[in-house]
């Protein structure tokens, strides 16, 4: 036994970049999830679940300097000399390795995962290292359809979420990498530009024009720009711009735009790529993205297998609908609380709560060391439970309880064999 | 574009000790998680989410050789001078730190949290590094209610679960630390000879005599091993397992046994300790596990607040389920196949899809790249998908489709309409 008196106190704090859900913002996002995860089945995606760890080769490509902002790690008593391994930074690499790794599995395969990915930066403000990713993807499909039953999935999660106000960004990474033939420059160039066009939205077209002429002679920055003002249509590349619309058009998904300056950082992506923001929070950013990443598996297997993907940020959407005042209100998902008042009623107040629970109601029991009525009743208050039944000697005598809706302060007085159907009305 | 062909190949695998879960076992684990998260609400327990990652000192206890086997992070881009950063072995410590940052929750505060836990220990045969665990707390309560509670969640929980054949064992860390009064040994010993005894189960009462009597006297040790026989009723200290039987036997709480052997290994225990172990295969360990820890809250803010908890670990519990083959057998969870015939119907079989989704049932649409109608049917069976929509020019022409059971091979038409309803029945 450690004397606790004398131990240096520790102090209670989470380092820069990590948050908690206390349970005000863990039932909405507990709701939340239930509800993508059935959507998610019911458009046909079955579950895996892989592990915060990989190997880090596995999440860099093998490349000593790949840029990727990973969390490495090491175990305090970890004394094998395994390859190092990371925290994973997204789920879409994962699966590459998982399918490479389980080869039987038939195609095309449609997962979802739902799990926390992390960043190894330093902190930021309003950047998470730490944050949930929920994904869908449709691996072993090179399909128009395949992208068309995302953006309907995706269309009908935020319908489900009571999210109505977005917008999503669709452009094309293979018309992208077609920008230095369009505006003649070299390819080595390519990601600089593309760096630079990505910030449009942020900076406007002055701000990027000014930045690409530091790359670029004055006449291939114009051409750059001319690029992001034109017609898809008739560019080499765009066939996916083209097609698209079409189908969306025929099955209905909305709340579409092309914009040909969205570049999306992670370089997996081969085709369309996309990005969605609450209109009326742009600035907490994408608050779902992905595209088409045709190449990805082939880093495992050589062989390439056609894939496209959604992500959904949903930390990012809780902030946003946090911001705008549409969060969940409620601290507490107990409806009922039972009060503890005689001790030699106690397999009474058990047996009340077995039953409003079998009836499916949330009903606690009250735990406090002060077993006084007003103390009962204060902490149900302060919790902000609607209902507290009471069963004292008197209600016991009568085979009966006493409901207190605390909302309206009415009490009715309800026999015991009664007390679920009350709840049930 | 990087020429994938050229690209050294990255070997797909996992470092030792993680594992993946693919369909059929992350549908078997999305289930149970339903069912105990609903089950954890209607006890009345809220829940909460913490991030994976906590200071290191928060998770030693601030001593600097804690014993704790925990993975150390570093992010590869964190310039920042941080404290060290860990990721959690337990999700009891985090809500220790939550609650001490939040002093406004009103308790008794019931939680659970389901979320990864981490051990940074070498690779070794059959322990993961990384697992689910699945916790409820109940903090500010030293009731002996708030125990009876939690073991009759555990006992709603296994038997939604479909567990039957389980053994509680319960100890009680108060009597455990009488020992050296009651046997004669000094407090120095204590743990040395916890140790050891905890070994009972294992190494029966000859293997710990052993053992013991190299730490101790043959006298003192076999004052231990009498301890260990004896009944509790006499002992100080053993308050708490004469007094939860009692409870128990009011409220039907089941398959329970005391076991003076059992220690558990973490040191902020204080009182009743626990362990579940499946009667039928006890070699897979405890699959769910718990105790009071009246003082970890005093770490962070010197007043010590008491609290109980239980953990479920759902992958041992898999584990077992699988090794008793109780476990998933569907690979999926896709209920109808929709057949992607004809370029012309499109639209038809997304509204098809779109209205069995809308009913209720799980669909997907045909998406490979080879669309002859042996291609699809072929694909329906090898997903185990039990029913395929059929819909050619033939059946568009006649406003039906051809639903085929491909459990019993039946085909039957249905007009477009009423697919729904078929599916329903």
């Amino acid at each position: 036994m450690t004397d606790i008196s004398k131990k240096k106190l520790i102090k209670a704090e989470l380092p820069g970049g990590f948050r908690d859900y206390g349970p005000k913002e863990a039932i909405w996002k507990n709701d939340a999830m239930t509800k993508i995860r059935t959507t998610f089945e019911r458009f046909g995606f079955d579950p895996i679940e892989t592990p915060a760890v990989e190997r880090t080769e596995v999440l860099t490509g093998g490349e000593e300097d790949s840029g990727k902002i990973i969390f490495n790690i090491k175990g305090s008593r970890d004394e094998s000399q395994d390859a190092t391994m990371s925290l994973r930074f997204d789920l879409t690499i994962p699966l590459a390795r998982f399918l490479a790794e389980n080869t039987d599995i038939p195609k095309p395969f449609k997962r979802y995962q739902i799990g926390e990915v992390f960043r190894g930066e330093s902190p930021q403000a309003g950047r998470y290292r730490e944050f949930t990713q929920v994904d869908a993807d449709i691996v072993g499909s090179s399909a128009r359809e395949a992208e068309a039953e995302l953006f309907l999935l995706l269309q009908n999660i935020f319908s489900k979420l009571g999210v109505s106000n977005y917008k999503i960004k669709i452009n094309s990474r293979k018309l992208l990498n077609n920008l230095p033939k369009i505006a003649g420059f070299t390819e080595e160039k390519l990601w600089p530009v593309l760096r630079i066009i990505d910030k449009k939205d942020k900076i406007g077209t002055d701000g990027i024009i000014k930045e690409l002429e530091n790359e670029l002679s004055g006449e291939t920055a114009k051409k750059v720009k001319d690029f992001l003002a034109s017609d898809v249509q008739k560019m080499p590349g765009g066939e996916e711009l083209q097609e698209l619309p079409a189908l969306f058009e025929t099955l209905g998904v909305k709340n579409w735009e092309i914009n040909l300056s969205l570049v999306r950082g992670l370089s997996y992506y081969t085709g369309i790529i996309f990005e969605v923001i609450l209109t009326e929070a742009p600035e907490i950013g994408s608050i779902a993205s992905g595209g088409r990443y045709d190449n990805l598996l082939a880093n495992f297997t050589g062989q390439p297998i056609p894939a496209v993907g959604i992500s959904i940020g949903i930390d990012r959407l809780y902030a946003g609908l946090e911001k705008l005042g549409r969060s969940e209100k409620r601290t507490t998902n107990t409806q009922v609380l039972v009060f503890l008042l005689e001790q030699s009623l106690t397999r009474e107040y058990f047996g009340i709560a077995e039953s409003l629970r079998n009836a499916g109601i949330n009903t606690a029991l009250y735990l406090g060391e002060d077993r006084a009525f007003q103390a009962q009743l204060a902490y149900a208050i302060k919790k902000d439970i609607p209902y507290v039944v009471i069963m004292g000697e008197s209600e016991k005598a009568k085979g009966a309880v006493a409901i207190k809706n605390l909302a309206t302060r009415e009490q009715k007085e309800v026999s015991i064999g009664e007390i679920a159907e009350y709840f049930k009305e």
